[in-house]
């Protein structure tokens, strides 16, 4: 033993390769492949001294491996060497092994070198070690204003309504958070943001863009005000602007100004999902111009409906419509519930949906109708019309595509849940990142205990979380322009934004979910104590998951939507793309075995854009054709669609994820192209670095199975992370402030000091 | 395209293998590999024309795939067959192909046929499509038995206890709750069962385990009652009975019949995870031989003490014991803390915790102590006492083992909490599965919605849990045993114990959490309205994650026992073991790349409890080898042991559930050898296969990248997951209504009708 080290530690040319050597066996796990590595790129070394050669051979030998002493001298040759560098240069191993070499060094010797600890990943600064764990600042204003995006003014308003201590509860029973919710309401009426929901009619701004970031940055705060906002604002004022005509459009004041408060009564308890199934009818009757809204069994039951238990006079309720007994698909009416006393209406009766897990500021009710009788002027007649002589009128003439555009309505809230998933994953991440900095606990025999985040297994629940936060928060930026571009656009086809919006709110709204229980998990105790308020805002936030629309249906929605636009992309170009599509599958394959990409482990490689996207984009397209392929294979076989859908459905809802992973990633590149600051920009990237990778790790998995990642390769992501999670972890402080959370609105205790050293 | 049909249905030989190129491509994805599959397997048929050879190959000539015509023609053809084969074999793909190759058909035709069939991984049943889902029956009461295990009659009892529809409550305040909770609570101790927590003392049972059963029962109903329970007899009376002497355990018939109420004052606001770090201290002073307890700071204050707010007259304080000015380090001592009419005690300042997430019929509070005497036989002295002299004495030298015998009567409280962790998994799969087979969604144009468990999404959420479930149920039964067998051992080591103790714990509740995520998620609406039991389950569970120890903590824990028994057992082979170790790196790297075993996709080797076993072993053995190696080099490198583990912490954490999860699963098979029902065994192994592939398919990325599996069979267990979950969907309510959970208990409306159709 004590031969080969001297013979190491003589020997000029392994001199320079010392800290590789040092490094590979002090990580412990020194593989057969990080050994044949090594082996491998020196064999084609034709400087490299056979003697020398064989001296590194013997020294990566599994079977005898170094001794305690021999590595804990090398150790100290090489932190001798280190102090004499430079900081830029110290934790470069290629420069160590120079230094200790010093005259004698190739440029071959050092390019080996060099390469060799990109191959081997090995992190090539360890100054990031949880030791040395300290906060570096970030630009923190600058990440502001990239976050905030063209809206900032409007934020601002939003942030100064939520500044206000008052605007906090917990523990309070349910009539008694009803109350103040309404009183916050109209405290935020007050301010006038209200105005901002209806362009053109209640503001003078162009579309909804304002209004959906004012909403957006409203669920920093208590999310059943932001719920309350929603029903009034977005569905029951946005089903009058979107699916009304003017005479609708004339209440949008009244409601604007909370004169007019209505709800939206489209789920019925039966029917929770599937809308198309609605069993509430709104029959014509020719003799007096009137619709008769009637419940005709418990099935159709409206349940859920925001604001229908107390508060709510008005509903705009979805019905099949009749005429001379003919059925025309589901229709919205406008309809009066209760008079101004707050009496129900004549046959309206109404329940209360109790208790619920949060939000239970919001009062769900039921509605049961008994042949209500209201003018035919009532029905939402934007898209279709019942004409003087009892015609039904429309200008789309396919029922499906009707049913389609009317469930448009929705498009905007599925927008706003998911933004609002995003506003909830940033108050529990700014409340946790902090106290993970502040909170310190176990830690070295003989010092002081470690803040949280120097753990790995803390940055592990936090860190891809807040990238993940970041990643979507831009995204949705982009999505709400989407929406306004989209809507501006008359007889527009709203196809691409309905799934884009479905899958956006589909993971931000998972991705909030996860993340607040991340974050209460990571709190301990202290998460579970109400004034801390992540126990709110998972109870509040949870439903989010399932209402505007439940994620797996949303995915599915998503799925066919994607691939029926795969499809036709197909069908249009004939019987070529088929065989070509066929053909590509072989072609690609052998792409995907490409075993230069499938090995490169370098950080430039893993940390390129490039690679992440080409990575998601080959999940998602791979993802998407067997898809097709395995739908055109049971519709050819003369399967019931119905049933072929239901064998492949895990599978499509695969596909559905990794179309939306793969869209997120590109909006969060193009829209970090606007921020002008350097500095936040090269942070911005970092966090997508981190995001995509966590993402990429996450269906390892998959890409090992498929061929795209040699194994080597799904370890090389998985050590970026980690290093990328170390990079991060002391800007975390400054990233969360980026949130541009006002602290009465963060409110949580713990988000400011550790309860056991409260002065 | 027709020539090629045509001579497919011509040729006899062709003809036995129709039904499998028909389902080759009527699933969509017909792969190069499952092409490569078919042709290696008829390369090597001698019996096989070469025309009939070529025919086949021409059928799955990837670039000419069937016209829907012919695949119809084909489809046709199989359908006439099928209807003329009993239902045993109608779904056989190989009998299929008898049927139609009739006469012509050789037995090596055959074995070639079933050989692919299985190669394929096609399933040979399809009759369990989801269209045909319907219920099966199953042996619900053995099944019932089985988990019930020894103390069925003990169960039973608690059973009655909760069949009590006034035993319920949602949506009160926190003191509405507390009074509630204590009510329940007098009424628990009216049916007797709490005599049974203290063995030789209360009750004549010899160990702990009719006790931890009825706990585990109990926890089917209100959480917070659990935990009140919990905290008076097996943290307060478990502190008397386990650290006490004869004059503390004196008092347990007091603590059982609830005249005596106390509670446990460990954890302090500055210390939750870092016991030994507790700054409350206990002096000594000989004069009046009393002891002086002491906060010296606000981190030092006793937090989130159940029962402190309100209730408990006494407590068991931990503290640091100083004598003479020299600390020995944490004790526990008995302490007055209010008198009999609930007035603080002198020196003894007392607050409320507040409102938490859930348990809010719990009263946790803070305690600070301000010089309060008590006298020194007032010390819970089985372990170390201080004598007449003065003088401390124990029977335990070393300080370190000292304090963890002492946190011993954690241990009790770990496996509590996890099998109360399985207890609400139950209840929410229970709810949950109940309601998926009552409410319909969706489905074929012009027919009867479908149940929701009929989709492959909703069972992929359900059934893993519910098997798991199964599983863990079954490995508390045995941890029960171990731990009444360790307590029994005088001066036994309970390091295994312990880690035993803190795995199980950490996985179940997170298996608890996440299974009432789905189960909530799986529910939509109805899952948030609080009348369907899930919101408080939720709640109410969330925090056994990280009270009696935080899981992060347990597992490095864990793994750090798990680690250095592998160590030792090093150690005591010396340098042969290590190099037997190093060299079985190499050696088993082989076998792991045997191309055979990683390779084999067939289902009765998918479905072999060998292969489980092994493949959860492997991941075991290769991951706690690893960590040791990394530990090993970074200490001979004289690295700071604190700072070495940090680096490691995320592999060590991954190493600790690796050994759980064998041995959970070891335990489960061992105990399902006492289910004399072959019927109801046949069951539980198969839940046992749904719950190690499923386990084996979430790190899948893992046995690809070490080559433990080839592509093919990370894709084939998938399958497998997929074939058993349809197996065991239409069994899923005979498998929850073995969990014997009575009604009034499960009380959620939804777990008895869907609200939509409730007549």
């Amino acid at each position: 033993m004590n031969q080969r080290h001297a013979a190491l530690l003589d020997d000029p040319q392994v001199l320079a390769f010392l800290p590789i050597l040092y490094v590979a066996w002090a990580d412990g796990d020194l593989s057969e492949r990080e050994r044949a590595v090594i082996a491998e790129r020196l064999r084609d070394a034709p400087w490299l001294r056979p003697e020398a050669r064989s001296r590194i051979e013997a020294w990566l030998d599994p079977t005898s491996p170094p001794s305690a002493s021999e590595l804990a001298d090398v150790r100290a040759l090489i932190e001798r060497v280190r102090g004499t560098l430079g900081s830029a240069r110290r934790n470069v191993l290629a420069a160590q092994g120079e230094a200790i070499a010093h005259a004698d060094l190739s440029p071959e010797a050092l390019a080996a070198a060099e390469e060799l600890a990109a191959l081997l990943a090995i992190p090539a600064d360890d100054s990031a070690s949880p030791q040395a764990f300290a906060q570096v600042s970030v630009p923190v204003e600058a990440l502001g204003v990239a976050l905030d995006g063209e809206f900032a003014a409007v934020r601002a308003k939003v942030r100064a309504y939520l500044d206000d201590p008052d605007r906090r509860m917990y523990g309070l029973a349910k009539d008694e958070q009803r109350a103040l919710v309404r009183g916050w309401l109209s405290a935020l009426e007050a301010t006038g943001l209200m105005k901002l929901s209806f362009p053109g009619v209640t503001t003078d701004a162009v579309d909804h863009r304002a209004f959906m970031t004012a909403f957006e940055t409203l669920a920093l705060g208590d999310l059943s005000v932001v719920v309350k906002a929603g029903v009034q604002l977005g569905l029951f004022g946005g089903s009058l602007f979107f699916l009304g005509t003017e005479r609708h459009r004339a209440h949008l004041h009244d409601v604007a100004s909370l004169k007019m408060l209505g709800c939206f009564a489209m789920s019925e308890v039966g029917h929770g999902s599937n809308v198309a199934a609605l069993e509430t009818t709104a029959t014509y009757e020719h003799a007096t111009r009137s619709l008769v809204i009637h419940t005709p069994s418990e099935s159709a039951r409206k349940e859920w409906i925001g604001g229908a238990a107390v508060d709510a006079r008005w509903a705009t309720v979805f019905a099949q419509l009749v005429i001379d007994g003919k059925r025309h698909g589901v229709h919205a009416v406008l309809v009066r519930i209760r008079d101004d006393e707050g009496q129900p209406a004549q046959g309206v009766r109404i329940g209360d949906c109790g208790v619920k897990m949060g939000l239970n500021g919001v009062d769900n009710g039921r509605l049961w109708f008994d042949h209500v009788r209201v003018p035919v002027d009532a029905m939402l007649d934007r898209f279709a019309k019942i004409d003087e002589e009892g015609q039904y009128q429309s200008s789309i003439t396919s029922p499906d595509r009707r049913f389609f555009t009317m469930l448009g309505t929705l498009v905007g809230g599925r927008v706003s849940v998911g933004s609002a998933g995003v506003s909830v994953a940033k108050s529990a991440l700014a409340i946790a990142v902090r106290y993970s900095v502040a909170r310190r606990q176990f830690g070295p025999e003989h010092g002081p205990e470690l803040p949280l985040l120097t753990y790995p297994t803390h940055q592990r629940r936090l860190l891809p979380q807040l990238a993940s936060t970041y990643v979507y928060s831009l995204a949705f930026e982009r999505l709400r322009a989407r929406f306004a571009e989209t809507m501006a656009t008359t007889d527009a086809d709203t196809r691409s934004l309905e799934a884009e919006a479905a899958g956006l709110k589909a993971i931000a709204t998972w991705h909030a979910s996860k993340t607040v229980q991340l974050c209460r998990e990571a709190c301990g105790g202290q998460g579970y104590l109400a004034v801390n308020r992540l126990a709110d805002l998972k109870a509040d936030s949870d439903v989010f998951s399932t209402f505007e629309g439940d994620n797996t249906v949303l995915l599915q929605l998503v799925g066919k939507s994607v691939v029926s636009r795969f499809q036709k992309s197909l069908a249009s170009g004939g019987a070529v793309a088929v065989l070509r599509m066929l053909g590509g599958l072989a072609a690609e394959q052998v792409l995907d075995m490409n075993p230069i990409e499938a090995r490169r482990t370098d950080p430039s490689h893993l940390r390129s854009r490039a690679f992440h996207r080409a990575t998601l984009a080959h999940r998602e397209a791979t993802l998407v054709r067997t898809v097709a392929l395995r739908m055109r294979k049971r519709l050819a076989a003369k399967m019931d669609p119905q049933a072929a859908l239901l064998e492949i459905q895990e599978h499509l809802v695969a596909a559905a994820i990794a179309w939306v992973d793969h869209l997120a990633l590109r909006w969060f590149d193009e829209e970090c192209e606007r921020c002008a600051d350097p500095e936040a920009k090269r942070w911005l990237v970092r966090l997508g670095d981190l995001h995509a990778l966590a993402r990429i790790e996450e269906t390892a998995g998959w890409y090992l199975e498929s061929g795209w990642f040699a194994p080597e390769k799904a370890r090389a992501v998985r050590k970026e992370v980690e290093a990328l999670m170390r990079e991060i972890a002391p800007a975390a402080v400054g990233l969360v402030g980026a949130f541009g959370i006002p602290d009465a609105c963060l409110a949580a205790p713990i988000a400011f000091f550790d309860p056991a050293h409260p002065s």
